[in-house]
């Protein structure tokens, strides 16, 4: 007797699974170990790798026997059915997209990202205009089929691919409430700052110092070494499959906190993608539940976490052994108001908690338009600087501080900015949840204990893979839908109470 | 018009080049940075690689291709002739085998390799006797196959893969000729020897003044660190392809030359990598010519040229830099004689040049005999320990200085070993031409300049990738017929030569 349909699509996963995890250590090696000049021949395995894991995934083969489970599903557990949900929308999302398509937009991507880094050393945005143009059309025929398939607006469909199952309304929602309120919270805030500011932190701290540090904080975490990496790259990522899951961070030598806050906003992703159904670990339904999610959990260890009195408690006594540090501006107090500043900045991976979803709607908006084309990728730059000084009052002066600060639209990367904000509005609901369930965990926390945070996340996100959505999960977790709600009241709380 | 047979088959070669690239990285990986507790997911990623790569190269579609490529190959130019026949020996070899035999021997050499680690740990044969008779039996299937479908004996099929076009009588030849002779040599070097032994040289080395001394030995050879790498691994090895090539070393904190003539002997096997023809580097022509090459390469940077008087006038000063060294036993004459120091012992990859082929030739008949069935498994320590004596006038005391040594036969090598003896006569033969054909090289090789030598190998050798046979590459180059002849004239003449 064969495999019934389902077990033959399990079966063909596992293959997929593999390619995945190939990719990423191809990925993960060419930004940390790779020599410099071997980047071409990295190109063409990573897009042999890339075209065949798309054309197992297209297969009629797949398709048929979607079909046919999906026409037999009675006999099929809960995992089972979400997980042949998982697999059809993996496999609708890549047939949407011809492999013409696919790999004229590879071409134009990496020709985009080389002009984007020559644009950057010239600070001149017209070197890369032409390349962003060509990424755009790509994009915008690539985002029209995949709406077309999924029955979704063209933008939307590609916001689908990084945080599925989030509506238009839901994201609209979320950022009209957030600026309807943040500029009078900063306003306040900074107001706030100044009659009590911090007492600046600077000095010179040894990167292998720094990197003992770093280590001793992942391991209270829990990062588990014997199945991962910590190294170092010029932009912190998470790379890997649950089982050999690597972080890195960057490490600066004049500024204690970029390396440590870099590592634990990764080890963030690194511990839900730990903490995933192991049952199902080379399975769609295995997978995390997306970027939208993978965000939160980064943020609520590096900001909600990370950027607390009880962790600066925890913190405190290792940065004193590590580097022997004395004054009063290393008090936990003053400590606190520095980790915590608020500052109307440029950069948005430099932003604070309560400034960066600024950044994000400015970027949201100009996507959107540069995708109907109601804006022109010429006249980007002053719609750039026009629309950080309304929302943020601070102009760019160049091209490097303005709209050529990020590299995702040169990695045709459109629709991915919203889940960075998604993912703070999922932890603040998440932490308010964790701190009432969890009346101990600033107790715990202070005394770098963070097993009860994780089994907390683990019972109630990680486990739960691509099993149900994230408006689901979140109903499920915290007893409220998704909205801007609660990361409101959690900045409110954090940034407008009384100092010292 | 859509392109000719042989273009579509280019097309689908360098696609199993960017797969080759992909698996040699994770295996690189696998034993320099992966995390202990990773090995099986990476080992569900290389059998899915290996599998697919299989599959795309025994598609009746390449086997069509072929078919029809060779109907119409009037118009092909020479090296299109030579990638055409070396595509077909790929699929050749690759069809011989089912599919079910390969995942069958991929599963017993990875449980035997497990088991062959704890019968060393335990010192204990037996313990490992039971998969290598699996292994045996599966070999023995495969060798038959692969016999049948080549028109060779069973075990120079399996030969025929890492040497290939070298033939039964040609192995045979050398193995008597070095057999006739190398015992009487071996006692006449020991006698010469025992009249001015070498003073011993021991010490403790930093290990970071070790790197530093090898990586200045490999930039001067012509290692390209913007196209590769040097790690550390538990065995010395080179993986990659040309544009990301990847040796390792090991170091020994109280040993200089493990680490050096590890990095040198793996330096060898990069630069014939590198000096393959840029213009094939994704075709099956554009590759290596098999073992018995790779070794030859290999052997002449560590032995012929890292074990000379030229190279210890060069490597002197450099120790004196890294270690501030002095003495007698420091002394170029006294470096020279402890580096070309003869003895017969247990331990193959601790041998010298003088008693390593009669290592080599004790393996080559007793595997032969395992896969007749001639040798019983569980006979084989009383073989091998009889062999040692007879050959070498050694006993091993236990299977780990025994026949436990080696990991070839637990991962399926067999027909791997004699490839270490051509080598050594494929190097030999180069190196008299060598001498001919630039009488400078002494002295280029004590300045630190090898660029002459890797112009002659890269013209003569290198150049060639898989274009012509050993044979006849030899032939071209040395102008003489593959013998043992150069490599026992080379042998006396060092090591009969009379000593200060």
């Amino acid at each position: 007797m064969s495999a019934s349909p389902y077990a033959q699509l399990e079966q063909e996963w596992r293959r997929l699974h593999a390619f995945h995890g190939a990719l990423a250590l191809l990925r993960w090696d060419a930004a940390v170990m790779m020599p410099r000049g071997s980047a071409d021949v990295r190109g063409e395995q990573l897009a042999a790798l890339e075209t065949e894991h798309h054309a197992l995934l297209t297969t009629p083969k797949i398709t048929r026997l979607l079909d046919r489970a999906q026409a037999n599903s009675q006999g099929l557990e809960d995992w089972q059915l979400a997980n042949l949900r998982e697999m059809r929308r993996q496999r609708d999302h890549a047939i949407a997209t011809p492999v013409t398509l696919i790999s004229r937009l590879a071409r134009a991507t990496a020709r985009a990202e080389v002009y984007w880094a020559e644009a950057r050393r010239q600070n001149s945005f017209e070197l890369f205009a032409p390349h962003l143009e060509e990424v755009v059309h790509l994009v915008r025929d690539k985002a029209a089929l995949l709406g077309q398939a999924l029955g979704l607006a063209p933008y939307f469909a590609l916001v689908d691919e990084f945080s599925p199952g989030v509506s238009t309304a839901d994201v609209d929602a979320i950022f009209k409430a957030l600026s309807r309120r943040l500029p009078g919270l900063i306003r306040e805030a900074l107001t706030l700052q100044a009659e009590h500011p911090p007492l600046p932190i600077a000095g010179k701290f040894a990167l292998g110092k720094q990197r003992a540090l770093v280590v001793e904080v992942m391991r209270a975490i829990g990062f588990p070494f014997d199945k991962g990496r910590l190294d170092e790259s010029e932009h912190p990522f998470t790379e890997g499959v649950p089982g050999d899951i690597r972080v890195t961070t960057r490490f600066d030598g004049g500024d204690l906190f970029t390396g440590l806050f870099g590592a634990m906003h990764e080890s963030g992703h690194a511990m839900y993608d730990l903490g995933l159904p192991q049952a199902w670990r080379d399975q769609p339904v295995g997978r995390d539940r997306g970027m939208a999610l993978e965000e939160s959990q980064a943020l609520l260890l590096e900001m909600f976490i990370g950027r607390s009195r009880a962790f600066v408690t925890y913190l405190r006594p290792l940065l004193e052994k590590q580097f022997a540090v004395s004054g009063p501006e290393w008090e936990p107090a003053n400590l606190y108001s520095w980790l915590t500043r608020v500052q109307r900045s440029l950069i948005r991976v430099d932003a604070d908690e309560l400034t960066y979803p600024l950044h994000i709607l400015l970027r949201y908006e100009l996507e959107k338009k540069l995708l109907t084309g109601e804006l022109a990728v010429r006249d980007l730059p002053d719609a750039w600087n026009s629309g950080m000084e309304q929302r943020l009052e601070v102009r760019p002066t160049g091209a490097n501080d303005g709209c050529l600060q990020d590299i995702h639209w040169a990695l045709g990367s459109f629709g991915y900015f919203p889940s960075y904000v998604l993912g703070g509005v999922i932890a603040a609901q998440l932490w308010e949840s964790l701190r009432t369930d969890l009346p101990e965990l600033d107790a715990q926390i202070a005394r770098g204990e963070f097993s009860g945070l994780f089994t907390w996340l683990r019972e109630h996100v990680h486990s739960l893979g691509a099993k149900v959505t994230v408006k689901e999960l979140m109903k499920h977790a915290t007893r409220q839908p998704l909205s801007a709600n609660a990361l409101l009241r959690y900045l409110e709380q954090k940034y407008l109470e009384s100092r010292p």
